[in-house]
């Protein structure tokens, strides 16, 4: 298994120049800023927009993130002929689906990706509806935002977010120094490893963070609300969370993430964030214990521990 | 006991123009804040700061925190005369030291507040040390930054912040307005409520979230290390959160708050941040049993709470 992406220049002709059409299926705030991007990069092929609803094709179409498009994959892939990329941009929950309708369609020079958020599930879909599994490239370009939609699509979503792909030993050399491209073009940092390593890793620093701030609110919540019933019986209590301020608010951002979504993320990759809040849940009560001992230097270690891993991540 | 601020105009007599001088002991980054801003909102009286260090009083006046300083507090109580405020700016550990020194000088003249983060101590350390703890108003300005000292004390550090205040029955009406025309002169929003109360709340909305970023840090850091051993064998694996983005670093980012003064924080509000930390816990537990079972519903009902307890508080 290749464990660096291909040089986009180095490999121009398996990379994205050769590509005469892209389709996204589901131009939506991810999809149709793959579209923007390859644009404003000065990608000149075709981009075909795949959506069930007609004014998700307009609205990309009048964004500028694709050209024309289809309320069905069939007849976008029907169409295409030589090199070409197929993006799939749906949530998890549809992939079946769609890779139901891209099996037949597959050869060698038709490469298919997608932009989900958990790995292994999609690579499992793939081997179960695709014909050539090894024509397509798991991917997750870690970026979003709190909007969605192809209105909220910007060309520069990717720019110096990592790009992580997940081949296994079938992937073709070719379709993933294709899909590399890709996200090179899109201004991405390719990163490759397995499935099964993305989803543990984004289970540590994605979704164990978004659900910690899911308990964070609800607990604060709940025990401000109790502190406020002890107050003044003069009916002025506080508001539950009236104290919150800043560092609260950086706490628990992500708890504002888009619910369903979420969900639907959460139990996709349920196994690796069971493991995690294991892990959270056994951390916790070693913390418990150290307060109920008052135990001043295992307290003052652990701070000092997390303030240090915290500070070796870049980019604040 | 009053619940609410007292206007300052309006009790103008009682407030912050009869007095003429403050002592400032420990000017660091809060208590130089203070001076700075009681100087920038035109306050004309004297301010003595007291530090143990002549570093400390030298940097307090240079940025124009204080007027002059000394080493003790004896020598700057012992000087003033008529209507006074000496604000207590040391760690909570410092608390009985100081109180002792001010102990007596206490007269109905000389009001005594504190900058601490945790009220129901500094309470009972005032009983326990001043001669005559009625002339004593707990307070806790919510406001702070990650840069410590005198040099990066700035004049609207509590501009808009919420100050709270924590009398009880026998707290002197005067000293309270008083403490309360301070903060207002700062610009702070001046609260009122018992020391438990308070510490409740700052459980719930600080320290709470505190030490989750900790622990998220902590977990994700061994969790991708983990992940990172399962890697391909060739030695180039991953960095334990190289994945690490945006939303990790905004949830994390209390875990870089300074870990002894965070320490001493955390058990001195031992006792409330237990019961935070109990039904932090029990939501967990509530929460890993959800997505063991695959429960969509709860799970989304969890989610949209939390996201609609985090859409409440404002100021984003």
């Amino acid at each position: 298994m290749p464990d660096d992406a291909p040089d986009c220049d180095a490999q121009a002709g398996a990379g994205l120049d050769a590509v005469a059409e892209v389709v996204i299926i589901g131009p939506g705030l991810l999809g149709a800023s793959v579209g923007l991007g390859l644009r404003a990069a000065g990608w000149a092929g075709r981009i075909t927009g795949v959506a069930r609803s007609a004014a998700t094709l307009d609205a990309a179409a009048a964004v500028g993130a694709i050209d024309g498009g289809f309320d069905d994959p069939e007849p976008a892939l029907a169409n295409l002929s030589g090199p070409s990329l197929v993006i799939v941009a749906v949530p998890l929950s549809g992939f079946a689906a769609v890779f139901k309708k891209i099996a037949p369609h597959q050869r060698r020079g038709l490469v298919t990706t997608d932009l989900g958020s958990v790995k292994a599930p999609a690579a499992a879909e793939a081997k179960r509806h695709l014909a050539q599994p090894q024509f397509y490239v798991p991917a997750h370009p870690m970026a979003g935002s709190e909007k969605s939609g192809p209105a909220a699509a910007t060309a520069g979503l990717f720019r110096g977010r990592p790009c992580v792909l997940c081949p296994d030993d079938a992937t073709d050399a070719g379709a993933l120094a294709r899909v590399a491209a890709l996200f090179e073009r899109l201004g991405g940092e390719v990163v490759t490893m397995t499935a099964a390593e993305h989803d543990a890793r984004v289970a540590a620093v994605s979704h164990l963070p978004h659900l910690a701030s899911v308990l964070i609110a609800q607990t604060a919540a709940a025990m401000g609300a109790a502190a406020g019933s002890a107050g003044p019986p003069d009916g002025r209590g506080a508001q539950p969370l009236q104290l919150a301020s800043t560092g609260f608010r950086g706490a628990t951002r992500l708890a504002l993430s888009n619910p369903p979504m979420r969900r639907d993320i959460v139990l996709a990759n349920r196994e690796r964030i069971g493991e995690a809040l294991d892990r959270f849940a056994k951390q916790l009560n070693q913390l418990r214990g150290e307060i109920r001992k008052g135990d001043h230097d295992a307290l003052l270690a652990r701070l000092e521990e997390a303030q240090g891993i915290r500070a070796s991540v870049e980019g604040d």
